[in-house]
């Protein structure tokens, strides 16, 4: 029997978009029955993922917290945030490997859905090749947002498209005039180059701002309305399909 | 007091790709609770709702079947299909408002997520006006699908672009071009021409093919494995993203 056959798997459980009611029973089950829980977190504040788990942990579970180098002052695209960030999610994999190569599970819960911009990937993908792994979907943050905002998003033919804030203003006005339904994710300190792009495509007046949806302080506008000028990062807009029906 | 405030109440409830524990809490709380269970069906079958809901009824639920028109020998673009689902629509509306203007809550169930590509839509956009409704997001069909392939989708920058396969092969074949990320669904029987869209557009060999996503009987191949002709309708086509990654 190989060395391997004795160590632990890596479980990436994902709890859904913020309410805690919106966990799977599956997700639920593998993180009552493992010990050793990794979550990512920020220094010193608790994050929605261990809102989300608190309720359902004994006293026997051992939580990992991961926590993010403090990278708020560095541009996204400096050299020195893509390093920062490198050797965070290798010192990462290193935790979790020891207890993994001692025979222990580990579950690591993740906000949204794992494998949908997820950090939950950048250990998977180094960790994947030695340990077993499991996945289990969780609700994505723009599901729960549409759901909130009772919007119907993709009818028949209709595409959607999933454009992220950071991208340049002009990708984003292309990519609007093409989409049927459109989510405009990381929203955050990117909101005044995004909301004036959706308003060059044309698709002002359809779109929907949501803020915490699914959670408490939820805020649902049309973004005509809203007025704030530096939205949270998860915060979305939403912009619905109008295709064949019947 | 409005007569309109003794009315019962239309639950959206989201079930889930397939797998009968990624069902959230919260929808199987709303399910549980409430006595008229109502679910889109196919005349003398049980579909994966029914299957998935049925382990936790009880003897006092009422289960109403919205069976949909026999429509496979109609062209989704005939003008006889979208009378049929017109009608059926309308009948099963007037069914479930029957039983809320008597004051009983309805749940609908519904595979994967209400508000996407979904079936719900049609009703609840004709009866939001008159009935309080609440809708509970699930984990769509292709987020349990990239879980099941263990697949990285949307990584830093990336767009997805999510194509039914119902368009023309001009139009997928120019969406891909532009996509990161893609999920090509409703494949089914049009599959030849969503296969030799994705071979134009040069992403053929990223493609995976999955079946039948976390339930029993699933398939998962690289596309250029998979030697099928006419897959199930709810087959889906991944393509990952591989964007920015530290």
């Amino acid at each position: 029997m190989s060395e391997t056959a004795h160590y632990g798997r890596l479980l990436g459980l994902g709890l859904g978009p913020g309410d805690p009611e919106l966990i799977t029973l599956k997700a639920l089950r593998l993180l009552k029955a493992t010990r050793h829980v990794a979550t990512f977190a920020k220094a010193g504040r608790q994050g929605h993922a261990e809102r989300i788990i608190t309720p359902h942990l004994e006293a026997s579970h051992n939580i990992v917290r991961l926590e993010y180098p403090v990278t708020t002052e560095i541009d996204v695209n400096a050299k020195a945030y893509k390093i920062a960030l490198r050797d965070f999610y290798e010192q990462s994999c290193a935790q979790l490997a020891a207890l993994m190569r001692a025979g222990q599970d580990v579950a690591l819960v993740c906000e949204g859905d794992p494998l949908f911009y997820g950090s939950f990937m950048h250990l998977f993908t180094r960790l994947r090749a030695e340990f077993v792994c499991e996945i289990v979907p969780g609700i994505a943050g723009m599901s729960g947002a549409w759901s909130a905002a009772q919007m119907p998003m993709t009818w028949g033919d209709d595409i959607m498209t999933i454009i992220p804030g950071t991208l340049n203003a002009d990708a984003i006005v292309a990519r609007l005039q093409q989409a049927d339904a459109a989510v405009l994710m990381k929203i955050g300190r990117n909101f005044a180059k995004v909301r004036q792009a959706i308003i060059d495509a044309g698709r002002f007046d359809d779109a929907i701002y949501v803020e915490r949806g699914t959670m408490a302080g939820e805020i649902i506008q049309p973004l005509a309305q809203y007025s704030g000028e530096t939205p949270p990062y998860f915060s979305l807009i939403l912009i619905p399909g109008n295709g064949r029906r019947p």
